[in-house]
């Protein structure tokens, strides 16, 4: 079989005809094949003055996995990120370092997954570099890949900010939590289940809550650290409490049993196809609705609420509102466990799954 | 030492504390600080309606060279991409690979230059991410970085394209060649000498060119696969000769030494702090004395001219005119050598120097 060689990586011959052959085969459009150092794209089409940017490097391994690979993965991560800006993706670069020995037919099926996941996605990819590393993943070679993505912020849009966060709103989990997590940690241990990886890219879900006029005041995909994390950080950041209800939050009967035998928490799991929403109370339930009937989102539920710390205070454990380091933030994030006790979550010490995404 | 471990990549509170700690103790500035997965940035500030996006793994082994380092690099070789569309550099992300291992004191000095040279430059860092794989480079580990780069193009800025060359259009390169080559090559074999990498930003002999006047066709910085490539290129997209005179382009005396023991053609080796600029004939010296005197420019040289094929048939070697693969192209590069006679040159092919960038 035919595999990378360091060739591939010198900028002459050999790396023109592999983005001729792979890159340009699948990812052709009408920016891509200007073939400059940089590409030039229309601004705002939007007609806002604003750019979201964001950029993400993935590592997971393996690179193909349970219901998905690098290349989807690759995608998905940076078109979330700008989504949860409220902006709308439109354009992303595509960065692969290859380590000498991968399997030329393995690239070819990753960029294969970048142009469809970017095409469901409705964004375009603009810009590429690739580079070859020395092999350190056995017989075949792995792959590393940079995604970097442009959004457009619609005309008037507020901000999310999680210092909007207000006492009062309602959080709002887009589905199940832990199946990237278990996916590619099942397979790392070759365990034969049905948990299949999460990732997707929530365009859809996201389009409807910004469309609607509901008061969305923030919004995070949950990724590497899981949800305790990113809700933890929302409550450092805005001086709220955030309560959860444990057995609100979906959680699969798969990955249930899985990360019990394991020992390992859903809510420090990783995924990458789901959201956190933080949303007025009033409009909780639309908001509910709209994201369970857009792709990806069947399962959503809201898990909990937002209080002002000092409204709480009498009920809340004595360390609760006096968590953050500085003695300034009063947020905390509580999690209602099913028998009704009360227990402060931390965000993520330690290595969690190494090279998850 | 302390030293980087797989935690600091498990997005919870050690990737935080680093963030925190290297990343934004350097590059600080008020987009970077939203510190959300992405960041709103304005749009248009020059008025133009276009955006040039650029993106750039940098995998330079060792990561401390003569000269430079791969931070100074990943932020010098992404601007002098969107500089070589005519573009202003504004935003830069900065995607780092860390191995555990890698000394954070290391880390730090790497963030810092990249600091320095935005500011340079006159860019923010505007985005970052961070992840952390297994060791695979000895006692300490390595780094590796994805920048990607956003610019905007000038009001009426004309675009700079390989089709525009013309017959009559000098060719000017901005400086000596092979010195970043030369550098890495003589670090890794361990040679003491004069030779420093060119890692530089163009910011000041674009902007020269870009706001005289002149009629400046092409751009390209000359880095992997050398000079020959790039013009090579040029040759092949518009369907011109390019004819240059060797003993016009400049190589410092310790390069030219160096490459002569090794065997190696500094038309062929890597730069990251030069250009070739095709400019219209006329105005090929203002062109010449604007980058003279412009930082990094000092040893700039007009170094051949672009020709029809049909006009030099007669003289030309026979296969000259006939280069390209597909027959439907006849442009071709030629090299005038110092003792009278013609060569015709291709672009790399093999391996050239792994991990040069």
């Amino acid at each position: 079989m035919d595999k990378i060689t360091m060739a591939h990586g010198s900028g002459g011959e050999e790396t023109s005809r592999l983005i001729r052959d792979i890159f340009a085969k699948y990812l052709n459009n009408p920016y891509l094949d200007q073939m400059e150092d940089s590409t030039i794209v229309p601004g705002n089409p939007e007609g806002s003055k604003e750019l979201a940017v964001t950029t993400d490097s993935f590592v997971v391994t393996p690179y193909f996995y349970p219901g998905g690979n690098i290349g989807r993965l690759a995608v998905c991560g940076t078109v979330n990120d700008i989504l949860m800006s409220g902006a709308i993706p439109r354009f992303i670069t595509l960065g692969v370092i290859l380590e000498e020995g991968l399997p030329i037919a393995d690239l070819e099926k990753i960029v294969a997954s970048v142009a469809d996941t970017a095409r469901e996605a409705g964004l375009l990819v603009v810009a590429g570099d690739t580079k070859v590393v020395e092999n350190h993943s056995g017989p075949d070679g792995g792959i590393l890949i940079n995604t970097t993505g442009i959004g457009f912020l619609r005309k008037d849009s507020p901000r999310l900010l999680s210092s909007s966060i207000r006492a009062g709103d309602k959080v709002i989990v887009s589905g199940c939590m832990g199946d990237h997590h278990a996916a590619i940690l099942g397979r790392r241990m070759q365990i034969n289940n049905d948990i299949v990886s999460d990732n997707a890219p929530l365009c859809g879900m996201v389009n409807a809550l910004m469309n609607s006029g509901i008061r969305v005041h923030e919004l995070r995909d949950v990724t590497r650290g899981g949800l305790a994390t990113v809700l933890h950080e929302f409550a450092m950041a805005s001086s709220r409490v955030i309560t959860l209800e444990e057995d609100a939050i979906p959680v699969s009967a798969a990955v249930q049993s899985f990360a019990g035998i394991l020992g390992l928490d859903p809510l420090y799991m990783g995924n990458e196809g789901k959201l956190v929403a933080i949303v007025a109370g009033e409009d909780a339930e639309l908001a509910l609705e709209l994201i369970r009937n857009s792709p990806y989102g069947e399962a959503a539920a809201i898990i909990g609420e937002v209080s002002d710390p000092l409204e709480r205070e009498a009920s809340a454990p004595p360390d609760a509102a006096h968590e953050d380091e500085q003695g300034v933030s009063r947020g905390a994030l509580i999690l209602r466990t099913w028998i009704g006790g009360e227990r402060v979550l931390g965000p993520l010490y330690g290595e969690g799954l190494p090279r998850i995404c």
